[in-house]
């Protein structure tokens, strides 16, 4: 198993639903913690985690509320994921598929890609063959009491062209700082992303005949706009911080100490972040959508014809 | 050269300035195009230019503005430098140093880093003995018809822990949304980026002790809030689109064509990219003193004094 | 009893709150309501009563959700009144005073003004003589199957000049838009407000000697910004639209008919309006505090000093 | 003349349109003050105007820039005209007419109203016969130093229900709220306004029968949201605070002296504000079209047809 944790992660919804339908009052939804556990946080009280947000923010804040379940704890993409199903359903009826996949966990690569084994193996790859060595090699972390870290491939697919906008609302500048507000993500690229610094423009450029792009380079962003071929992206995931080995930190007064962090962490967060990184995508997207279709209402009647 | 522009970029202050100081009043500045020349976009009237936004402004707006100068120009970052002088003499007054320069070029790397040479050399490089290789290898690309990308480090020097927030407004996100508002820049990573994901955890963790982080693997934002420790960021630079030599594409009626990009295009964006980074980095920093300091007044008193 | 609702309103705290303290995490508070009754709406179901907002939110939505509870309802205020409650906190640490107070209902005019007697009557009126008129009023409305309307006026003490923004962030704009969203409120008005308009400029001018101003024509806000002086509004609320007497109507399929509104609705909303406009205030208040703050530290320094 | 001001106000263009048509971009423009004489201003470099900003201003921003043409002055609104022809060009497209018109002026009230006469008389009054006696009285304050004030009425024609939204986001209080960012405007109502307090629920009710309303006390916006009857507002404003007769005021130091206010100060503000009213009820207009044009995208196709 490469989660221990147990959550039933009801949602409960406050308001903006009549009868099956959304009523335009704005749609609330609570999730409670069940599976919250602060006594074993009690003794990290007084210490700082080394790879935590725990130092930065007792210094923002100048207080310690160091029980789990804040806003620095993963949990709180559980949120993301519930309003981002709201957006995912509206973008499947335009035809936009979003899919994301772990494409390295510890070194290993995907190979292959075939999407449909992505959720039917417990680390989110795509490819059959090497995603058993992907679960060997977390459960292995945990066993060392370490972690590893990973690169996620997001890919969408049937996005028009025409979303974002010029200087400060590129799409890829949007959708790059929405990805980063997921946890443990420390890098993000589009197209080709660094590898492309390295090709001259002859080659870097993607090419038209009158079936569109004969290549993909730039990603499906050109100019901070979509172009109609698919959007690529790939984002760095760092080890889980919290990690059972013993590791040097200071306490809350200074003083050097020892830390072993206990307590049900993954030791992979890829496989985690994998759906959080579909669901702030579709925000983004059906943000954009929203803002393209009042800009330009003949691209909306092509586009986005959700009157209907 | 590798630049054949020519621009005075006078700017005019509109309002704002009372004797020598800012009233309170938007400061409101412009700079006219002086060195327009919309003639040379003739040739390019009814055709899409290969790697370039002309195709997805046309998918977007339904209509043409084929001249230069528009919001798809790197002209438009011309703004963000004069705003963000504002911007960075008050981050100076605070000791915090912005500091970017070209790590890569045409694959070249830089292996030194003297930050006096940064401004003494044409391709805004720290490493003396390299910069006149990159140099060598974007004249031979503009020789060639061609164009070459490469990578900017970013380094933030002198920031107090405490500096951004947390879920959707991490400093990460901010920074790197501001970046990636750039043209051109395709990729960015923090800290260890990319190549943070095949450390383990107890190797990727930075630990602390009575001076401070051990290490900076992080890059100086832990749970999207500042550290203290060295901001470093790394900017992925694709080549320039606008080439000389002969790219296949289509004419806005969809017809396949070929096109020579001619004008005075930089053979390589890295060069001029490198203050605008700076720049960018400078309003989100400066705004996150802002909300940090209304946060939390004692931390305004020790990090952010400006009332004296 | 001016009112026949029985709510406890208990307020859940969700985040936010640490040990007593507020934790920098956004305070979320949930108030259940308890005492609804969908069922005295059934006979609604397919009417729009007049005065009120059905037949409006019907055209914008679409739909109908005819339940007493949602956004057309006061109830929403009492979320405004919770939140509000934290704003005043601060504000009374910082010498601001707000109150308002029934200055007229049914067309009684209050006399005198004795802030203590405010909220030991039930139609919150500072003067205690004609504070049961206005109550007799009110029930003979009831009696009536009828109701009434009022004037409000509100007062704030203890501000410092500099508060509000030029151009579209004016003070008396800010104040008055978050007055009038609340329910059944039609007109607001500043200082002498319409009656400013009979008189001269040189007897409207509030002159200033070594005290400050001589006199307050102008309502403590001049130029959009606070002047020092009290500010002093006031408010016109309308009769209660749910009444039970028989009223003109029309069915959703735009069939004439007959409606007689039952249910528990308060013949006069002047009563309950009262806590609600001090609330806003306090929004708006503490939001001046906090722009002004960050424009101007040497005001922070003597107005707003909250680091200590 | 009820002005004395001569200012071509030409509006230069600085993008967003080509050739004749906006492009997408933001649509820049510009007015520079030509009869800026900053000199009438010397005078009054120390020392506070009575009922004017002066004062708040100083004291907000802790200096002083006492030239005329900042953004305490009735220049400004020149802009909020400009952008405007621009939002009242698109809502004329859609059918909507706003009008506002001088219905008291020095406590001389409009008794009747033809709406063609409005831009043929100097005070903006819609009854003809009252028109010269308002100018009358305001050619009379001048004379004697001295400045009248007024109410205006705003009428808004040919608005579909369903603009505006619940709670926080009301068209009135939206209305209101961008009227009283007027300058010199003390108190806005809506429909019956104070009025309706007078009466009982049974009378200020509007009923309705198959052809809609059959009275209109409510104004035109009921829930906050536009209810398809014609939006009446009025507005009071005050009487020009610069005026040339003496006054008692203090200096900058705080002496008590005198001042005279010389220049080309209108003596009723209400001539030239009706305009900016117009103008100032087209943003918010056009704004609520967009946001409820993307909430109801089948109510967009019967109100809001901009596709065609």
């Amino acid at each position: 198993m490469v989660t221990q944790r147990r959550e039933a992660d009801a949602v409960e919804v406050l308001s903006g639903v009549y009868e099956g339908k959304t009523t335009g009052a704005p749609l609330a939804m609570v999730i409670y913690n069940e599976d919250q556990r602060s006594k074993n946080y009690d003794d990290l009280k007084d210490l700082f985690r080394p790879g935590h947000g725990d130092f930065t923010f007792y210094k923002k804040y100048g207080l310690r509320d160091h029980r789990g379940g804040g806003r620095q704890s993963g949990r709180e993409t559980a949120c993301r994921v519930a309003a981002g199903a709201v957006a995912r359903a509206i973008l499947g009826r335009l035809g936009v598929r979003i899919v994301a996949h772990a494409i390295e966990i510890a070194g290993i690569q995907a190979k292959r890609c075939e999407y449909d084994v992505i959720e039917n193996n417990p680390v989110r790859c795509a490819d059959p063959d090497v995603a058993p060595l992907m679960e060997e090699a977390i459960l292995n972390a945990r066993a060392m009491k370490d972690s590893v870290g990973g690169i996620i491939q997001l890919e969408i697919y049937g996005l028009p062209p025409g979303l974002g906008d010029p200087v400060f609302g590129k799409l890829d500048a949007r959708l790059c700082s929405a990805i980063m507000t997921i946890g443990a993500i420390k890098g993000v690229e589009v197209g080709d992303g660094f590898a492309i610094t390295k090709l001259s423009g002859s080659k870097a450029n993607d090419g038209m005949d009158t079936a569109g792009f004969t290549s993909n380079h730039h990603g499906g962003i050109l100019g901070g706009i979509s172009s109609g071929a698919p959007v690529i992206m790939r984002l760095a995931v760092k080890p889980t911080a919290s990690i059972a080995s013993t590791q040097h930190t200071v306490t809350v007064t200074g003083e050097p100490c020892e830390v072993e962090v206990r307590g049900r962490h993954d030791p992979c967060i890829v496989v985690r972040a994998v759906p959080v990184v579909e669901n702030m995508a579709a925000f983004v997207l059906l943000n954009a959508f929203e803002m393209q279709a009042r800009l330009n209402p003949a691209w909306a009647t092509e586009y986005y014809p959700l009157a209907e």
